[in-house]
């Protein structure tokens, strides 16, 4: 099967919920699926949910604390390793779906350049999909990118104070 | 827990990965989900893999065939006992996280009113989170809801003649 680049941006909820239905609906097909989250940490109910399905990995490079502005050297050796995770993953092609949870905003927060993001979709193999999700995607990116979904926010109940909820937001 | 109304809206990729992505998480708090899919019918690779979560249960009330215009004896039936599904699940108040999926679509088809779309988010009970999807939320559903975001296709593989998918689409 060939394979394509989605990417999901924009302000709204639904990015990195999206691309866990897209990697419970590719296990369900028997395909494997490998997850790369840059910036998070922490064990969601949604590592809970994917830890059923054996041809789902999930691994994280954050440090669990949302990089603003200038990330420190812990955060930028995390993203580094993820990066290079990423390589490995579209150089190795034993996954069909690869996802880059949050490749976006590790653009924006000088994890690494955009150009390594970019050459990442240069690297993948034909028959790989390859999901980046995160607010912010580059001009440059959403032109190389094959499916682009803006998420747009028309509305947010934490503008009514609602705090992110175990097994709604995390 | 008090549970929102979510409404995943527009015409891009991601609604109903969304809210795959929505149940699995919840699921993997411990949530109780129920998810009503309008107007689909068929053994989706998501199906599948929501088969492993004991705490999410899907009924398809759709024909298979994507209705539009005006749908036909068989639609409105299929239509009117998920729209009833949907009223006992609230009024139960045995589930946490409700999927109505493609109850917006639902009602531009005339499987139901938007005054019975409406009526839902009346009954649903307080702790319970209700989520609709589907292109075409009206607004009076937008203005109800405490969180809507649109899916704006910036880009879609469809136009280079990409067809849906295993594992991926379907």
């Amino acid at each position: 099967m060939k394979g394509y680049v989605q990417v999901y941006t924009g302000n709204g909820k639904g990015k990195t919920t999206a691309s866990l239905g897209l990697a419970i609906r590719a296990a369900g097909a028997g395909l494997r699926v490998y997850i790369v989250q840059f910036l998070k940490k922490g064990d969601y109910s949604e590592i809970k949910a994917l830890s059923k399905f054996e041809n789902i990995t999930v691994e994280q490079y954050g440090l669990g604390s949302f990089v603003r502005g200038n990330p420190s050297q812990e955060d930028k050796a995390a993203g580094a390793l993820g990066y290079q995770k990423l390589c490995d993953l579209l150089k190795n092609n034993e996954h069909d779906l690869v996802i880059a949870e949050e490749g976006n905003v590790a653009v924006t927060c000088n994890l690494f350049s955009e150009n390594e993001l970019l050459a990442l979709i240069d690297m993948k193999p034909d028959n790989v999909e390859l999901v980046i999700t995160g607010r912010g995607a580059s001009k440059a990116v959403i032109d190389k990118a094959d499916l682009v979904t803006e998420m747009k926010e028309i509305k947010h109940y934490y503008k009514q104070g609602v705090k992110a909820r175990v097994g709604i937001e995390k």
